[in-house]
């Protein structure tokens, strides 16, 4: 080896490849657990073909608050469409959302959110959907940052994504977000491939249009990946066991109780979202993304917690 | 560059990659397109990312006569539980089968294929199922070759698979079949790993059992992944359209078509199965896997259709 190839591996070796962690025991736990599987030879060792890593989106890489960012996409989409659908405006949840009425509209739940879902989301081809969704998060912005909704990802988790591909561990995310939605833009955003993008989806339809193939987007659930969702998810997607799981409410408890019951070393972290300053503080009784019985396992268990208050010097990139 | 290195590549670019492949018109399309996705500056120049490649299973990669390996395993199985199943005797499918009447079993039509799957494929875990087959198939035998199933794989099409990865374009199984079932070995015999197979599925749900997760496989389709459920499994689990697709009936018309319908080059292939001699002679009329619409379609546009007969030196690696 050359001395200049020996100093930059040196360099490269000082640099800590998490610089938006504060130092302290949720940033040692993830260095111990890479260090642990990537060590040859070692008992923990995992080979690459296995290091499977799982991360929920809403909440856990990007900012989910005061609403999931496909929710205002619906909304977004909604507007556009409603000079076509004057019958929106006597019929829930059309007409309370057209007036800005979110808690009304939801007032009808799970169908409730299905009509807005069939309604904004089905009636095209994947490849037409694709461009409205990169379309619209080209220019959309977060009502509190007044910054692309893509810049509202966190920047530490952004860090720790490219800490693990750099150790060989690929990281899925498994989301209860639409998968399509999520794949316009996540290898962009993430670095993440569409292939490695499990998420909820509606049914689509092979059809051949003047003899040109396309998959029509239909008004009907195809599969929820959300609580026992995400074991099901990660199994028909991936067909391998994690070996990491990172989320941050009880929709994703089932997530890090499967990926912990693999045998060797398992790793499972929640961010608790503790910085009402920088972001938002929720947690035991949110209405939208309650993280209440994965606190308590999470203590009983050993997992870490990373508190975004006192584990991230910062949040989002664009703060500095 | 040493000497004995350039030697070494020179040898190695000699070196038939499809030396089970006679010379003809089949493998110089195989090669030809190859050559064009994978040169730099070209303008057919695909990235490594986008080189996705879809196989169909049985009867593509795999023999599948005179029934569908996944048919003898349901068979055995069903003989396995039937001590415990008193009832089956005067109960069809189960009776017939039993005797080992298959084609009275089968009148029942797709209400007895999901009678005889929910008996033989559900009720256990996700990891219990994968030993089941794995246990299975070690030892189950092809009935006319005599070798175990998982031997009468087809050579040609096992090198292609190896040329295909050398240069770079990725191939996953799109299948009829059962995920789980072909997961259990399609790796050790393909070399394609769990993440690269999309087939067929029935439900799995999320369960602590003593404190340990599991997914229990549920007697309900979830999946089928046969004709237009193929472009739809293929959008589902790569998020990419395909620049090559690989078939052997009508019902991977659809896959073709898909593959077919995306921009700037594109490879499709048909297996035709006429060595009644070495393997089996079927296409436009055969009841389990008629390639008829196919052949007309491949005709018309121009797709590679590989005779077994006269294309392949040999089918499978035991002959030699």
């Amino acid at each position: 080896m050359k001395a200049t190839t020996r100093a930059s591996l040196t360099t490269i070796q000082a640099q800590d490849p998490l610089p938006s962690w504060n130092d302290g025991k949720a940033k040692r736990s993830i260095t111990a657990f890479v260090a642990k599987v990537t060590k040859e030879g070692s008992p923990d060792f995992v080979p690459v073909a296995q290091r499977i890593a799982t991360f929920d989106n809403d909440g856990t890489l990007w900012c989910e608050q005061p609403m999931p960012v496909q929710f205002y996409f619906a909304l977004d989409r909604m507007q556009a469409l409603a000079p076509q659908h004057p019958e929106w405006k006597d019929k829930e949840p059309f007409a309370s959302l057209l007036k800005g009425d979110v808690k009304d509209a939801l007032a009808g739940g799970d169908h409730a959110l299905l009509e807005i879902m069939g309604a904004t989301h089905a009636g095209m081809t994947t490849v037409e959907f694709e461009k409205i969704v990169k379309d619209w998060i080209a220019t959309a912005k977060h009502p509190k940052y007044q910054q692309p909704f893509t810049a509202c990802v966190y920047q530490p988790m952004i860090e720790l994504l490219a800490y693990l591909h750099a150790n060989g561990i690929k990281p899925y995310i498994v989301s209860g977000g639409g998968i399509e939605f999520m794949r316009a833009w996540a290898e962009k955003v993430y670095g993440i491939p569409p292939e490695q993008v499990v998420g909820s989806s509606i049914k689509t339809k092979f059809e051949l249009r003047d003899g040109k193939p396309v998959l029509v987007r239909l008004p009907e659930l195809n599969f929820n990946d959300d609580k026992g969702g995400k074991p099901v998810g990660i199994n028909q997607h991936i067909g391998r066991w994690p070996i990491a799981a990172f989320g941050n409410s009880d929709g994703d408890l089932q997530m890090l109780q499967y990926t912990a019951g693999g045998s060797g070393q398992r790793f499972c972290l929640y961010v608790h979202h503790t910085d009402a300053e920088r972001e938002y503080a929720y947690d035991r009784t949110d209405p939208l993304a309650k993280l209440n019985k994965g606190l308590d396992e999470a203590a009983a268990k050993g997992w870490t917690v990373v508190s975004m208050k006192n584990d991230w010097k910062r949040i989002f990139a664009f703060e500095n």
